[in-house]
């Protein structure tokens, strides 16, 4: 796989001139063609071996570019605060818009490499990261992010001459880090580590390029065409990869989302009495010292009027405010829009010793987007997997997730509608949708059974609180949350 | 200004529920008016005497209005990252755009009531805090973000048979914190303490009112028609208040903008080798032990194709890519239209040992959008005591702030606007727009020449590179650069 790029091929200059000439024309034309259609997003992976210009090349793409449509994401060390989320919550975060390009150095790659560069690789452990990987790629690639992943190499003679060209001049010399001193010694096992990495990781959706980089003329060229490809060539699908978490399947019959009529009544000085019970419980847990390396994520789904927002008070209500965000999810922006679909909820992921609680959440893709088609069915479809990976990620960040599904029965439903209709400060919570999603009643249930048996994982379950009184549901609901919380 | 509040009133249950009718659809009506009109954002602090209720006060806002337009933000140590920037960054951050409200609790009051309730509260240190919070305050009020501030307050046996009451109760016990313990001592201190701060930051452009606090009822009421009346009221004018930072005023003549005719040039050997000294240093200043505490904040402005790009170019190759970000600013999106002007550049403020360079920046106020006229002449003329405060603050968060002004004579940019429009890869560079600023050259040279005036601060200065010769002016940028970050 390096064969060529070991026999370190260059550019004579007039070639090069040529070539540079119709190369950046053609990149910057393509590049406006880009935010013009906004039909994708770019993402340019940079690695290789040490000393092969990857700065170089970096600096190149922005010169002959229009730097304002390029974002250059360098990771080195996370920082305290990214330490403490899930290790992709940074990449998340920086991920390209439609139209946009960005250049990741420092990528999710890292870890996978340094692995791959030990002296003993484990490769079980190899396999594992890679396949996570192609997963979260085939994620981009749907979600229409075009990746390019862009090797630097040359042979162990080229990079030994290159750092002592450096090192000799006293202008470059200050250019030579340490690192490109040591890895000399390391070229052959980095070429290993390259040559595991590439191979576990190559696919038609998110290929890997490798760059010739002895002859910097032949690089630079090298480099352009490549990303001028990615920019200009019909997108390429993902195939659907095996899923890495599967959830539990467990039949959840369509019954068992709808309360069983004439349920019992908590009465109120029970009520207040087992409330402040697992509230005062709840308190304790998350001022504890041992929470202070976890987090809380709580996800509040179900049918309107279903008692979401009473529900999420009283969790709330057992918390310092300093410890907690309510994250109401409603319809996207035009930026939430030009992003991969779980972009916006990787936003609010908290810190460790905090609570976040999602009123209404990811879930909206296979609920409200499904059943309201406001998506094609494959969409929907990869949207189980896809949430299983994310909240797998949220579960090794540290965080205990718990998700709710909140239900009343269809009479329930109607007293609360003309409840809420009726009384002049309640009625902003009652709007047109809801009457039109209650017709829609069957189409919700079946879409809630299909989520729950596809997103019901040991890592983060599913609670089912079907109960038309409101205050049995709340006290279940915190009952839960304790429980879950002693638990891990 | 505590009285009424210490003799306890109260509101009796029928009164409540005739009030709590009428307010509760008056906000939740107002609330939707204000997201039709946005014509303001509503900003509530809430602070006050320990034990007076104000979590159940957030809580209340929270349950009596539309929730998902309200954005509670509790904010108590910073976290490392937060400390890392300037204290004001969090909540810069947090600001609500046109159409929302956000509870702010925790706010940028807490170290002036800290040191208002020390033993000998030092009003030198306590006078310079208060001027500084009335100009951020007062800045937010033009930028039409309403200001409520809202201090809970009850006399001191109600605030002890509160926290009685409430321990004796299992229920309710647990909501006790160890500091509502301590706070009973402290009643004096801390009341003394809300005093002074009331006293020395309430202004009819960010009034403070106290809620009285014994009683849940009428606190409930109060401070929801206190909301009603901020959400409703016209906004108030904030007048302008005298700077904090004065700038040297040095005098700048218009002719120090614009390049001597017939200066000499730098040959290229002797270009490449100053450049690659001044790198180096600045490389090893970067990665020095000593940075790891600082961070650096370089601003280019200057006429269409004075050679930014250029001198930023030259600056980035001398570092590592992951310590730097290049932030290129142009008009800004809808969302930072709805947001404090500044608010855009705060979001993009280094971590400590980075450093982080604008491509035009927070100066285009009183740049293009004075001379394009896109902004009333008020608006630009308070920008400049602003920037200096955002200035100033960036420095005391630990950066070394340097601003560059880049100039070339009319003929040299005219051959340069010629030789892009000939190139067919740096045409890009070359839009109407440029041929246009070019024939209003004297409109920008004195809104440059004001702007330095008013601006040239010793904790972030203005260095003017005005200079026909690149090689020159890109080799003076690192100079200066170099040379500042040896005497911070």
């Amino acid at each position: 796989m390096f064969e060529r790029a070991e026999r370190d091929p260059s550019m004579d200059e007039r070639e090069y001139e040529r070539r540079e000439l119709v190369l950046r024309t053609e990149l910057l034309q393509q590049q406006y063609e880009l935010l013009k259609q906004r039909d994708r997003a770019v993402l340019i992976v940079v690695a290789g071996i040490d000393g092969a210009g990857k700065g170089s090349a970096i600096n190149l793409l922005n010169e002959w570019m229009d730097p304002r449509h390029i974002r250059t994401l360098a990771f080195g060390d996370p920082s305290v605060d990214e330490a403490q989320r899930p290790a992709m919550w940074r990449y998340w975060n920086a991920l390209p818009a439609l139209g946009q390009t960005g250049i990741v150095f420092g990528s999710w790659y890292a870890p996978l490499f340094k692995e791959a560069a030990r002296k003993k690789p484990d490769m079980d452990r190899i396999g594992a990261m890679a396949a996570e990987i192609l997963r979260f790629e085939a994620m981009l690639a749907s979600e229409r992010v075009r990746m390019l992943k862009l090797w630097y190499h040359l042979s162990r003679g080229a990079q030994i001459a290159r750092i002592d060209a450096q090192l000799a001049d006293p202008a470059t010399a200050w250019r030579v880090s340490e690192a490109d001193l040591k890895v000399r010694k390391k070229f052959d096992r980095l070429r290993t580590a390259g040559e595991i990495v590439l191979g576990a990781t190559d696919a038609a959706y998110t290929p890997w390029r490798v760059v010739p980089s002895a002859d910097a003329r032949l690089r630079a060229v090298e480099t352009a065409a490549a990303v001028l490809q990615a920019m200009r060539e019909p997108l390429p699908r993902a195939p659907r990869r095996p899923p890495l978490q599967a959830a539990r399947h467990g039949d959840r019959s369509r019954a068992m989302l709808e309360p069983a009529p004439g349920g019992s009544k908590l009465d109120e000085v029970d009520y207040e009495r087992q409330l402040a019970r697992w509230q005062a419980r709840l308190s304790e847990q998350v001022r504890a010292k041992r929470f202070r390396k976890r987090s809380l994520v709580l996800v509040f789904e179900g049918v309107d009027a279903a008692g979401k927002g009473g529900a999420i008070r009283r969790v709330s209500h057992a918390l310092d405010v300093r410890d907690f965000d309510i994250v109401p999810i409603s319809a996207p922006s035009d930026d939430e829009l030009a992003h991969p679909y779980l972009w916006r909820f990787w936003r609010h992921l908290p810190l460790h010793g905090r609570v976040c609680i999602f009123d209404r959440s990811w879930y909206g893709r296979v609920l409200v987007e499904r059943v309201e088609s406001l998506i094609p069915p494959a969409t929907w479809r990869r949207a189980y997997d896809e949430i299983n990976d994310f909240e797998d990620q949220l579960r090794r960040g540290g965080a205990v997730v718990l998700k709710f599904w909140l239900s009343v029965s269809r009479q329930e439903q109607l007293r609360r509608f003309k409840e809420r209709r009726d009384s002049p400060f309640k009625n902003f919570k009652l709007t047109p949708d809801d009457w039109r999603n209650r017709r829609k009643w069957d189409d919700y249930m079946s879409a809630a059974r299909d989520m729950i048996a596809r997103t019901d994982t040991a890592h983060a379950p599913w609670i089912v609180i079907a109960d038309d009184d409101k205050r049995t549901a709340r006290v279940k609901v915190l009952e839960h949350i304790v429980k879950a919380m002693d638990e891990a």
